[in-house]
């Protein structure tokens, strides 16, 4: 809360509103904050013309400017998106608070009682491009949360975000909270994205959400602690005691179903025993599926659709239908490898061996370790937090997918009754 | 594990040593790592000649430095303190181990079993002043949590923890674990501080611990996320409705029990109501024990010993017998004030009225907020954590003492049966 009257930051006074907005809304109880968001959920249907105007602007733009139709696509809104928008607030509120929740409680031999309890972290910046839908999922799992944000979405979806936006402000001024609770940056000046990085005395968090070159200017840029994936660089290992049939089902699902996302499987792992029969299976499913497949000298000669694999195809964030395959020999080998050429973000075994399973997942330095399943699962939907705000590869405070807890941090209240240390 | 051939930082053997040994001791059982314990507990005991001797040369070059004899105190090892030190793992042996814990476990409508799984963070780099306790204190730590660790102590203290580190490692070795789990750094030279703080590929956690300037040059050249405290600006809030009793001996003990310290209290805030009684009392108390007390010009009459207090004096860590006073008109307003002139840390309020004690302890932006009881117990030890690797005040992964739990951090392990996305 220091007021530093030298500070030039140009915002400043987004930064003062947002940390009394923050102070306030962390003593809101539970069903204040989910009221708002019934009212935010209401607002967006009852303002879809308006809100569909403003996107009509952002796709004029898009057009004008020669944006390719796959991201056209994720810009556009129709009434059907924002009906979908509208429910995963409804999702939201059936979520549990995590504010004030009693982490642990601990009594002293001395009398004393020390409480861990959990509490809003405060101001979030989020900076996120493209899908304008990201303002309502970040606004509305900030405010449950207890946080006051700060958003930044991308220059191309500046009309939609600033509608979105709008209507949340007005259901919070009707649930009779700070409608500062969310703000946005005034303009898409890029020096913008700056100022909010170097606001360390107002904003406690940065989540970027967006292609690599923001969130790697937001990682070197931030003077602020930063929860962000850089890329997600997920294998999919297919062991010797693989099941054939899961293999080829988990195994597309994992490449093909989004290839572009940050779960999509960009390596594939064969254990040397099964690489030219349930893995042989699997690459040509791959090939049949509109995947490139390349694979190391050895299996080029299964098949002539095959191109060769080479040592940058490893570790290396395709987002497209494009797969490299490696050889190894055993688990051990497996987890090495992606512990080597891993981004820390999802990666998984398909075995019906529990031992080769539990080795695994024991050992893979990944945020996600999965056995039998498809990397497409990395998703704060599909974990039961609603939504998320993004991704998580760090070590420290959150992991995987960043939803309502990883939202908060704690605080110690200790009861005395006159206590002095000895 | 990325090994980029062109990378010239001199601690690189080192940080793959640790690296390696990491990832053998993440998966070593409880027994094993508490058997380790006993033997450097052990070890300490053992070896008593040989770690005096090495802190004699220690001392002696202190001597000739003409270093002031409070740190002369401080590093001086005898019988006696190594006695305390081993005692010290034996309460470590005690604690839980928390790798391994499993903090949350969810089964999904497909199917998937989602476990969240507390895991340790790695390889952890130590920086520390002065007393060489903290080197085995630390070391013990990492070890439990499943930690690897590379340790820089102050040049003043280098052969006692030379010699301390030495007797760890033996004690490893006879445990069939790698000594490499705990390293320091080849020499006191302060250009391998800035290559431990660079070593972002091998070292995941920085925790320095010792003056502010140490700290705020780690801060400054970290590439790797820091759990520190720059400074201790702690506040003792006297309420309306405070036991007189309490007050006074409370407030003696947060300000003087050892008013070095980063919990000891800086300044002491009072109700309007009860400055010039209960208030009054507390400051001739804190007068009687040596402590130079500055109040504000209204105060100035109740003492010839006062003296008056300057702006400056709000928000400033004294670590010594002064204390800055100021007066509150509420509750409210003595929050606003830690709020703003506190660093986080610790504040405490001290009053029989439950209401107010609520309010001040859920509004306070404080790792630890206390009622009725003294802001020196800011301590793992006080908190049942065994020792600590020191307090942290910045609100991401952990706020407050830095022990076992807070050296971990969490994996999702998601356990399918061939499970893909729709």
């Amino acid at each position: 809360m220091t007021h530093l009257p030298d500070n030039k930051n140009p915002l400043l006074q987004l930064g003062e509103n947002a940390r009394a907005a923050a102070a306030e809304l962390s003593q809101a109880k539970t069903a204040l904050k989910n009221k708002a968001l019934a009212l935010m959920s209401d607002g967006l249907r009852e303002n879809k013309a308006r809100i569909l105007a403003a996107n009509k602007k952002d796709m004029a733009r898009a057009q004008d400017n020669g944006m390719p139709p796959a991201q056209m696509d994720r810009l556009m809104l129709n009434a059907e998106r924002i009906d979908a928008i509208a429910e995963s607030l409804a999702t939201i509120i059936k979520l549990e608070d995590p504010v004030g929740k009693l982490l642990q409680s601990v009594m002293r031999p001395n009398g004393l009682k020390i409480e861990k309890v959990a509490v809003p972290i405060g101001v979030i910046g989020m900076i996120f491009e493209s899908r304008p839908n990201v303002a309502v999922d970040a606004a509305a799992l900030c405010m449950k949360s207890g946080n006051a944000c700060i958003l930044r979405g991308g220059s191309e979806s500046w009309d939609s975000v600033a509608a979105l936006v709008e209507v949340i402000r007005d259901a919070l001024n009707k649930a009779k909270l700070s409608p500062d609770i969310v703000q946005i940056v005034p303009s898409p000046d890029r020096a913008l994205v700056g100022a909010m990085l170097t606001l360390d005395s107002h904003i406690d968090l940065i989540v970027p959400r967006g292609g690599r070159s923001l969130v790697e200017r937001v990682r070197t840029e931030s003077r602020i602690a930063v929860l962000s994936h850089l890329e997600g660089i997920c294998h999919t290992y297919i062991d010797a005691k693989a099941d054939p049939v899961k293999a080829v089902s988990v195994t597309l699902n994992a490449k093909m179903r989004r290839p572009s996302i940050c779960g999509a499987t960009e390596c594939l792992l064969l254990h040397k025993e099964i690489a030219t029969t349930i893995g042989a299976n699997v690459m040509f499913e791959l090939l049949k599926a509109g995947c490139e497949v390349r694979v190391p000298a050895e299996l080029m000669p299964l098949s002539p659709g095959f191109k060769q694999v080479a040592q940058h195809d490893y570790g290396y964030e395709f987002l497209a239908p494009i797969i490299a395959v490696a050889v190894v020999d055993d688990t051990k080998q497996a987890v090495e490898f992606i512990n080597r050429y891993g981004s820390g973000h999802t990666d998984a075994i398909l075995t019906e061996d529990k031992h080769a399973a539990e080795y695994f997942l024991t050992r893979v330095n990944s945020a996600i370790a999965l056995h039998n399943a498809s990397t497409q699962f990395a998703d704060g939907g599909e974990f039961g937090m609603g939504c998320e705000m993004g991704i998580a590869t760090g070590k420290l405070h959150a992991r995987g997918p960043v939803g309502l807890e990883q939202l908060t941090t704690y605080q110690y209240r200790v009861y005395g009754d006159g206590q002095t240390r000895a």
